[in-house]
């Protein structure tokens, strides 16, 4: 099987341990982020990261000690260590009549042609997909939300697809959303949108009955979009965040190939169990080593921390095609 | 004041009472249709008109004895007498991959440049805005959902505005929405929506304190476009829904100019109060001769029957103006 | 077809109305009890009538003026014009330790073998079904309750299927009750009860999304047991309960064979529509001529009175099997 | 029995139905108020009347068009006939630092040693017990809020007992509250209140199962303080507003001496039943003849209209005491 | 007091720390089994054990990785350390017309007469009591369901009482039921139910206000039937799962002699506190050494893991007596 | 900036840690009191301390076994080891007619002129202000309910103000209310209370965005009074309790000077995270060294525990004014 990722020779990496047959494992060091490592912060978590510069570049979500929600820059020389700015992004309004943004949270970076393209959660009367771009993590640019609310988990797919930008998203309501099912668009200039297609919902199985939503930008795979996504299951004392994964169609990725029945992973450590959100692990960001199919996985923890799994792309295919 | 409209000579009309003083005057004969007199129905209401040559044709919400919603067509000699289809309406479907529609709703019919456009409330995993089309009321055109759900009252303006389709519509989630604004959005080619701006919320005063929602296609004057809208209050036996009206912005109709402090109908007929939904008047459809500024607004009567009220846009807008 | 029921010359009647072809029509008198004809009534509503000694007995939902519920005695000549007790029936306990019943209501009444068998709605630390019976109308005895909590609408064939008793009920919780599905039981004895099985639930078509339940003794029909059953959708408003019919199989009864995707009636008429609870048409009892197929259905209206509809088995079997 | 209460024989009044043994009858010109009797009025319901040099004087809820809630004075010459203010009360502030009123409904009136003292439900953070008092009707003064919200329903009584003003309440939530109970509470000045007792509360029986409220302010007779009260009942449906009327202790009036099991008026005639709340009986006012005894009580109907109710002093007492 | 139990020498067994006063204590290697210790678990928790072949037998909640829950069998040596089945029982069907088990949890087992009799929360249309038994551990047969949902906890018995099987359980709604009482009923042949009987509710202190359930088979004394019961408590972040100890008449087992005030056992330790549902003690089996009394409890923690304590019946017994 | 508050050389303390820029520092040896430290206690938690003869007394939350929630006297020689009584506070009834107490929990202690009053919250048909003294800590006497229900966390102000008692309080539902703000109200005899005002809500930044309320007695300085507050934060998996500080005016204490944006703390410890409600701080009580500005909060942790906090007045003053 071929994927179709640049090689990354230096993606952060830990051999599986030995005894072990997980098909993701968790980095022995984990949290690699703790709450209170950025400046003012109450939580750090949800966050995104690419290459950059043969070095590492990110977008964090930082809350803050008003619990305000918002996105930061940060750099990294091994993707584990991380330098995080100290203050929110201010983006340069690329709309006409800007228009406010409440709050920004849950960010994914992916570079698309020639620049990096963030989506995030943003304020605007309830929660709906923003979008901006930067050239060189200097200068970032807002342009239009993508959706009207309510809305969260958008994700933009790393290419364009028959020729359009193509984003996964999960229309929600405005509080704690008891339902969530994940939805794909389409759109010429990354302004308007249109062409929405169902793709999967949740209640397939019990860890992903309440909701689901997409997590880091899609692996372009030979066998499709390989999409690592959360679910919530809904217990007597709340929801219960875990992940796993699903094959799209390379064309029209609204087409389920094949979807995981059991999770990959669920909140098991003490930082996932404990914190801001109990039981809560939520992954939005994915490198792949295009030479070797390693696969580091960044997710958050109980909504307080940022932690690291690692895998094969091939061997969750394969678990996805043939074991599933 | 210009109202940008084309002369009705034929537009249903009954002059106000004696002695009242009301800015909208309902019907004396309503309601005008009774929630059997179309083949198998349960009810019909919410329900749009336009003028068709020389006379009129409609697209009826007709909820059948199973209960299920859908929109059928009919034709009037004078806007009052109807023969709505024994059936629902069979869109001719222009989208590939052709998707669903699990139930039609509360349909607006606006007539802009080369044909008359169609837009409802869509089933598709949750309400959204379906959106058609037809030359003729013979033959009608489904194309793509204008946008991801959940989503009620599309309603589009009666021409482009900078060069583009503009619709308002109202954000919703999926059961019987607690909440709901009112919001704009912008298209190049009735298919991928984009630049989506906030009009105006739930608040204002209390008629509307817990939900609002774009009714008839907005109505063009000088003075900017004249909407009505209807507005939700919660009493402890559940919603109670009146209608007011606002006049927007001509060039950026999110830009609310004025908007209606009082009602300018609420539910106190019978036939508003008693039916499948106690209490419920809502404005969907409204005729204007631009000749001489008079309106005949058709509004729904407790969810079961079709009403009629008529007024003067002169007056409406002067109201909005200078006594709110 | 052949109806197996006995000759009821005397059963109430009205031929249906010309030009109507309504399967169902109403009493034009309805309603044929109003709220305050019992001694120190608050409504009377839920009925329960069979042939009696050439007449006709019944058994009432009678609510008094502190709104506590409970069953009396009434007798008729014609089955419309009814004489009810002053007082709640006063049941002989048959069983050891006698237990407590909070309240009864929404009987039913069928005779099968030597005995009228009366169940209802029972208070006994939550709802459930309360069974009894009465050789004569003059004395009534009671029994175990046949399930444990949260029950309602527990309806008994009109005889012995495979050699047990067996009953149709709907489990529920301790309010109004947002759920609901029918399932069917047998017992050897009228006290112990197993076998359960699934009927089937709320969610077929609209009007029975919510919530259904059994309606009066299943009438034996060669096609099959002919229900009629309730069914409740939830509107922003409340509740709306409208009925309709179905087709079990004569031995195994939890195998559904017809059913109606349309309702029979729905709350329409204004002592349907506006009382203690707006919007309810509930039907509790059907007397059928086995001679002339003639039906005759008792419904509560709003929870307030009793009301009369007409019909022949005959046009509804035919209708569930070939028209629905 | 004595009542201690003023001759009134202007009293408006109509003589029970012959063959109607109901201790309740209503006026056979119900409603007395219609909704747009006042200017620019939805409704009025829910008034507070008393005898006033010879003629009548009033207090009215009017909500306006914007469906805002307030109050405004009115006279009458018969108590039946009423002319009600263009606009509400304008009160003038009696406290340092003068607190806002975001609304008033619910106006109570009492006469107590030199004036008229005026309870309602205010709006400062919540609903409360707003407290004013006029000399003459002309010039009114407003004081500090009796208690913290939220509160509704304060009923003061018509002496100082025990040398201290007394007041009934039912202490709330800040929506549609489902629970309450009655409490007593008195106070030195009118301005400071404590000595807080419970004294009955929702649950004796089901009309008034979820939640009750002090009706008209107390009869005060040799058996104690005559107490209208309402009492609401949860249907599937909404609430259902009916009333009774209990006893107190006339030294400790949070003593309850009797109370009705039955309710005395439930909402059965149209203008109760439909409305802007449906199904509401709700006693403000009550006027008492010291002479004969007899009765004339204020209800809003359906939370649209003020009707009216007549009956004796002592056959209610008798019958809570006796009957009951 | 005599315990009616057979010795037990090889009972699991840790002696009270010094020091301590508690009536029941934790063994000091909690969690004896861990969730992670059988093939593919997400948790292993809420389990049944009871000896077998002088050694132990039991049978396990295993919810696997997709969170679907089940039961499997397991043996140990010392009952501390279990070896358990690689997937699920697998009951042959004894009914005609097998009903579908839509998910089995919470499982309890208890020898009568010739058999090892299951229960456990049956998935059929909602939860219910599933009922099976096997000889030998070998081959397991299931039943029909005891009860129509929506019930939990079904607990046998270890004897006919009065020549009748007996159980416990507890009447349910079908989400995370925010109410729950035990009740009592009884069968000729373990196939259908009847004579039910209120035994005990929610409310009683505290720790049980929400609700409770039986946990083991109850303990047959000299004293009545000693029943260990979990209570919950409702806190503003969920329930709260602890468990205290009941004497019942060992006739009529609805005849509570004692109930606990206190909790015997409640969530403190780690793995009681921090799991897939925090904040959970919850027992469902019991060994007892009928020699010495020696009492060993297997609960689940946190729905996560298994965990172990032990006490002495007869002091619990005296507690209950006296000192509670 | 001078504080008003006497010498307190033997107040509790630990210097900042090095290199740390907290405002408020944890104790290295937290909790102080575990939860099962008293006689027969569940759980310590939310407790008061003030100096008393140069040694320090307080009166503590226990609750008990059964879950019960009381109050209980100690002492201590450093403010850190303390002794607790085995029994709740057994109060002295200074009320004719004494009310029931069924509930006391969260008290507050303060010295006024001449003795230690005492507040908490009281059952009383729902939660309100309980309030009560000692001279000597060794009688207590118990006074009226300060409120009606339903009211918690009421907070005296330790000297009169303007010549009247004054308190803070946050008006609530009976459960696990969803709301809350906080009041002040005056009583010129501590038992009645009125001049109620509304003095700062929630929803001010996230942390404090679903309720707040008043935490120990306020601190007087010469910029104002200095009130820590707690802050309640809805996540999906319920409750975050945060504490952070406001300046009220001095003589108008309703009158908010400043506020903080950011909270002073948030349940980030094990012991704050973990135990029978997760993830709360909530303070309650606070010692001052008048000489130093030292300060030292005692708060509860997980509603389990007692725990406490350093920092300096001065800064925090200082903090709130220019940085905040």
């Amino acid at each position: 099987m071929k994927i179709i990722a640049q090689s990354l020779p230096n993606i952060p990496w830990e051999d599986r341990p030995s005894g072990s047959s997980e098909l993701l494992w968790r980095y022995s060091k984990n949290p690699i982020i703790k709450r209170d490592e950025a400046k003012g912060s109450n939580s750090i978590f949800n966050s995104a990261v690419v290459p950059f510069n043969e070095k590492f570049a990110g977008v964090f979500r930082v809350d803050d000690r008003q619990r305000r929600m918002n996105i930061r820059r940060g750099f990294s020389e091994d993707g584990i260590n991380w330098k995080i700015d100290d203050e929110p992004i201010n983006f340069i309004q690329e709309t006409k009549d800007p228009v406010e943004s409440e709050y920004k949270y849950d960010p994914r970076v992916v570079f698309i042609e020639d620049r990096y393209w963030i989506t995030w959660c943003n304020g605007y009367h309830g929660p709906t997909i923003g979008v901006g771009y930067t050239y060189d993590f200097e200068k970032f640019y807002q342009i239009e939300n993508a959706f009207l609310p309510f809305n969260r988990n958008g994700v933009l797919f790393p290419r364009k697809i028959n020729g359009k930008y193509a984003m996964l998203s999960r229309p929600s309501d405005n509080g704690h959303t008891p339902f969530g099912d994940i939805f794909y668009s389409e759109s010429p200039d990354m302004v308007h949108w249109g062409v929405h297609r169902y793709v999967m919902g949740a209640g397939y199985t019990p860890w992903q009955s309440l909701k689901i939503g997409a997590g880091p930008v899609p692996i372009e795979t030979e066998e499709g979009w390989l999409l690592f996504y959360h679910g919530v299951l809904l217990s007597c004392n709340g929801y219960v965040y875990s992940f796993g994964a699903a094959l799209l169609d390379l064309d029209k990725p609204w087409k389920v190939i094949k979807r995981s029945k059991e999770y990959l992973l669920s909140p098991q450590m003490n930082y996932e169990c404990v914190g801001d959100v109990p039981n809560v692990v939520f992954p939005v960001a994915a490198l792949v080593d295009g030479s070797t199919g390693k696969l580091a996985i960044y997710y958050g923890g109980a909504d307080t921390v940022v932690a690291l799994a690692f895998g094969y792309v091939q061997e969750i295919v394969d678990w996805l095609k043939y074991e599933n």
